[in-house]
């Protein structure tokens, strides 16, 4: 009985390892809805006009959500022991609030109680309760696409992270270049260009294509290796969209091949590129 | 007599649908120029200076081209029971009034009426006219590249949805992060931060690259952030480009196979990836 | 002997179609060197200190460049009726000097003349002295991978035609709304947002992510509005680059197929996609 | 011993080449540590109030790094005539120093000294010590993915070549237009737009869609020229992302085949595209 319940409960929180209930949805999309308004309050908290009128009913509704994020949090250490990896009745419970959703569930939860106890500040307060924010990841794991997603930024880890060394010389390197060429001749205005960190801000803000405008090279020499590293930039920056289109491409080959490939003689999968994957003579 | 009357304008009106006669041409492209005219003169009835000059001229072509809309508006409703679907005399003509193009249609001419009847406002007479614009969404229909670019969207919806959820977390991470950093470290100037919802718009303007820069943020610290925040921008807003690309290259390759696999053996169409549709022995 | 040195001419001025001789590539690398520098010298007039220095030896430079050009010229169109299509005497060479190549030579040094008879305005002079930098074009015929640039556009032009109509329907649409919103709700400042032809102008700076800065939506709907506009025109503008990329793969799928696909029973060339052009009972 | 000792020193230094034994790695993340800290000690050095406070730190920093790159550069050096290369113990070793790797190292060391020698300008000093973030690129090698980068640039170097010219042709055509409409209709504000030159920077600014705002066209006619200018750029400038992303593609088809296409027949490498290697009859 009591471990039938338990399995029950486990199934209602975990509904994409158990199955789609109608009951098991029900609580899901309470949950998911639940964890949206929260993050509407926490950004609508912020804006003074808004925050002025409602306080009162942001208070009593965050202290509602913390209520049952903790039912929530409890039962699902509770019920976590139905797992195989989490068997043990009281390590497998602790090795679970130790997993990184429980960890994000009960961030999402202690400020509050944190500040009724102890006393902490507010806005830090406020900021810890947009972890529940993190909890929305939860719902990319119902999402077939975002396997494929994933698996393309994992796959394309590598070149990804190359990428971003380099963009971090060219970045450090266009500073110096500029920084140099706005420093050492002086012009009328006063050069926002007084470092290099300052001037690996423009850089960023060049190479990404969003100019700010805050920061502009004034010299002609500026101007004119400005010019080169912004041409520079477009075809550097054109990098990651190369390599991320280029891991999709694979992954949809891949799963083509997984639907289409069956081997016209018998068939059995095809797991090579292959076309063939016996010959004539191989009956 | 009057069947063939009402097909002969059904089919002036959807030459989609019957064939490219002569008369359905001339009348067609006379309906798309009438539009884009329509178009053409309601932007420029808002600029001060034209209106000023032309505004009697705008408002005779305003009711010419109302005229002419209310004329094959009613001729379309009352042929559209031609059509298989609408095939009721009344119920099928009400249900064709209540198709999206039909809609359409009622909506780009139903305001300049209602203008002089009720006495709607005529700033917001202006903007229902603009409706006309969506009528040439229907040229489209008649471009074969058209329906490539839907099928990508189509076909592609489930990851652009998830770039699109992924992005609004993006956004609302980001503008948390700045908001706290320009919020809690004062500086001399003001801070345009003052909530998060302000903060959304900088990180939507900075994370698409648009870079107004009317929102900039001051601190060392925020700028730091800001400056990994645009590089992680960088790589996944190459995320909608990879899929889209991605997508055109299934749709050639589709296209592709259709065209040229003819099995070489026997001349049939080969509806898969495989070469080979039958071996040497499935004769 | 007049026909000998008529063709050796049209040789030395048209090297992509005899050869590369020795004297070809002098000739035409002087007239290219030629082309550049008159682009560079019309770009540096335009600044003032450098013209009022060096006033003089422009002039001399324009009159020596269009002796120069001229002599080309005249010696291209008595040299054109060598060529097969404009093989007449005077049709022939009537035909060569209204082909397009002809008249944009013509067109770069005309103005030189016309402003010592007619006495044209030098500003205008300046202009059309610019043309000349059109003859730069004719260098990409020598380059391989011009062809293949050019090929992707040609090929894939009916895509990125549509893709331009709908960006024009994206970008009124946008107009439309952010005037609308601009223009209803008035602010303390006064918004900039004043006809819908000026807000045009914002849609094309917003959504092609260059953002000047110079307009923006003040209220908080047009920046709401605004908001999902640039993430849609992320979207959306991902397309040419997806188009683009799609073509590209084709091409080089293409030239792999002509390099690598012979047939290997028979050495024949494979002119389709599928590996068998003839099966095995086919000897 | 002697040769044996080289032949140590030379692997310690160049790990990649050897293997990667314990010593190997520590003395070369040492090195690279240290060049990562010599590169952020130039970059703080720049910030005013950083370096007042840590001037003698800085100083005495800067003396270690050389003495230590001073070692490694003799012991590379005199270690080098181990490779077959630089056989010979002075040609060779002179060889070895003129190579860029050497080059790039002596760069590094060579300023410190003639600060205190021949007392060049600090400033000079402190830009040439920043070339020591070029030794940086040494760890590319390491990647494998870095290959595929260099790969992708070097094979499709004739296409982006292309594309930087048509690029410059871009800018030019586009600098020009912008220049006469903005001169030729003066409005009430100053133009900045006073020569070509200075619309250039405009015109890079505004085809890489970076968008500072410091120049903006103010008639009519040249925000409309600017707007098509806009919109072409975007197409135009989706082609180096296009040529890229294709030649990823094509380094990722490349590797596949050579690890997954093994005759089925024979277990022979296959290094056609073709799937066939060999007929039915080629027994």
């Amino acid at each position: 009985m009591y471990k039938v319940t338990k399995k029950k409960v486990h199934g209602l929180l975990h509904p994409e390892i158990v199955g789609d209930e109608r009951w098991d949805k029900i609580i899901n999309v309470f949950i998911i809805v639940l964890i949206i308004l929260n993050v509407v309050a926490v950004i609508l908290e912020t804006v003074k006009s808004i925050n002025n009128r409602y306080e009162e009913f942001f208070h009593y509704f965050d202290w509602i959500s913390v209520i049952i994020f903790t039912i929530e949090y409890i039962l699902r250490v509770w019920s976590s022991n139905h797992e195989e990896k989490y068997k043990h009745s009281v390590w497998g419970r602790l090795k679970y609030m130790f997993s990184a959703g429980a960890l994000i569930d009960l961030i999402a939860i202690a400020p509050s109680y944190m500040h009724s106890i102890i006393g902490i500040d507010l806005r830090v307060l406020r900021m810890m309760r947009l972890m529940r924010l993190f909890r929305l990841f939860r719902l990319t794991a119902y999402m077939k696409s975002a396997q494929m997603i994933t698996n393309v930024f994992k796959k394309r880890a590598n070149e990804l992270a190359l990428t971003f060394i380099l963009a971090a010389l060219l970045i450090i390197i266009a500073s110096c270049i500029i920084y140099f060429t706005e420093h050492l001749y002086p012009t009328e205005k006063t050069s926002l260009f007084t470092s290099i960190p300052a001037t690996i801000w423009w850089a960023i803000v060049t190479l990404t294509t969003t100019g700010y405008g805050d920061m502009i090279p004034l010299t002609d020499l500026g101007k004119f290796m400005s010019g080169i590293i912004m041409l520079t930039g477009v075809a550097f920056f054109a990098l990651p969209a190369g390599i991320i289109t280029a891991g999709f491409l694979e992954e949809f080959r891949i799963n083509r091949i997984k639907k289409t490939h069956k081997c016209p003689n018998c068939g059995e999968d095809l797991n090579l590129e292959n076309n063939h994957h016996h010959d004539e003579n191989g009956k």
